[in-house]
């Protein structure tokens, strides 16, 4: 559903009047080849989900993709992406993957220059990774992260079997919608001037621009907007 | 879009708790490459966009699809679906393509064996082309044509530059939902005990199950279920 949600949004962030004037987008997804991210990083999955994401790239390339995006915020921890990149290089693969983690920071940095300290709304696997940290320091941002009790909370929302948004995507259930409210509240207390969703499953249940005076900032759409660019 | 909804339609009827349960999907998008059905059934652009069709089928076989459908109710008129079908048996591609219209058809007439008049809401292409009134015969189904002047509100309602939906999807419009409304409106008093959502952008307008009374049977959501069932 965030595949549909990044294609979706290539789609709102193209301003065309014709069918055929939009771009050519490939969307594949193999959820039962590609193992949680998170289930990953924490070990209790061995193999590395970056071999699988390497050959739904090839596949991508194969057919025609020069460049391409990952919706899923977690695959961006180094202990991913890294080995990901890697065998990109190694196997001469003619695509480009951008890093949606930073794509973010660079579009904080020059859209809203005011905004210094991110909230992060993500998975557990997210916040163990830091890389968030990692690649918004590059920027100059402070990312906040919040008390860990709304850390499980928030992950819960995403995962839980009967009311997350993995389970329940559309519509997506009142009480995952609520923890994410509250999270906001909170981050919002903790001195965040900015919220990141930063699990592609979040947009879809936080759909508003901003909360409690805060901007809710979508690295999904970013990723849209920046394979937008890379294709003009 | 209506791809997109098609994949959606094909997440939500698929009733799993965890991503790795659902399967794989592969949406190939390429607008630039495939000409507006209407515009060659109406003479008015030479070359058959079953060709491209067919390329893209060819791509998707490469990357392992199995089966295949099209959301464009247009793509199915006998002008465009049959050389379609010739070129993939002749290429003895190893994909097969399920017919949207067909479906439709045997699933009303094993879920809604009491719906006799469907009423048709599409293009002027697919109006001219026969394809509901061809396949619904099978099923013993009459169909039912709006006039001839609510017909071109309903294909300027999904054309039209300003307010139709292939230029505005996502929100659709008011206007554009307000034609269809009148047209169930006016199908009704025809006779129809049901309605067809015969373009795969109208489900993106008429969201709800019933109207007047008459339930609004969605062919991409029956092409989603067919496709699963294949797939089983």
């Amino acid at each position: 559903m965030a595949g549909l949600d990044l294609n979706r949004k290539i789609i709102e962030e193209t301003r065309v009047k014709r069918d055929q004037d939009h771009f050519s987008v490939l969307l594949h997804s193999f959820p039962s080849e590609i193992a949680d991210r998170t289930e990953y990083l924490s070990g209790r999955i061995k193999t590395n989900p970056a071999f699988a994401l390497c050959r739904v790239l090839a596949g991508l390339a194969l057919c025609g993709a020069t460049v391409a995006g990952i919706p899923c915020n977690t695959a961006h921890s180094p202990a991913i992406f890294e080995p990901l990149l890697k065998q990109i290089r190694k196997k001469r693969m003619k695509i480009r993957l951008l890093n949606m983690i930073e794509e973010t920071g660079r579009f904080i940095h020059q859209e809203h220059p005011k905004l210094k300290r991110a909230g992060l709304l993500c998975t557990l696997g997210t916040y163990a990774s830091g890389v968030y940290p990692k690649w918004f320091s590059k920027f100059d941002l402070a990312v906040i992260l919040p008390p860990v009790q709304i850390r499980k909370a928030i992950h819960a929302a995403i995962y839980d079997n009967t009311y997350g948004i993995k389970a329940k995507p559309s519509p997506v259930t009142v009480r995952a919608r609520q923890v994410f409210i509250r999270a906001v509240a909170e981050l919002k207390k903790c001195g965040a001037d900015g919220i990141i969703l930063g699990c592609t499953e979040i947009p879809l249940a936080l759909t508003e621009k901003k909360l409690f005076g805060l901007p809710l900032i979508d690295p999904t759409r970013i990723l849209a907007r920046s394979l937008i660019r890379e294709i003009r």
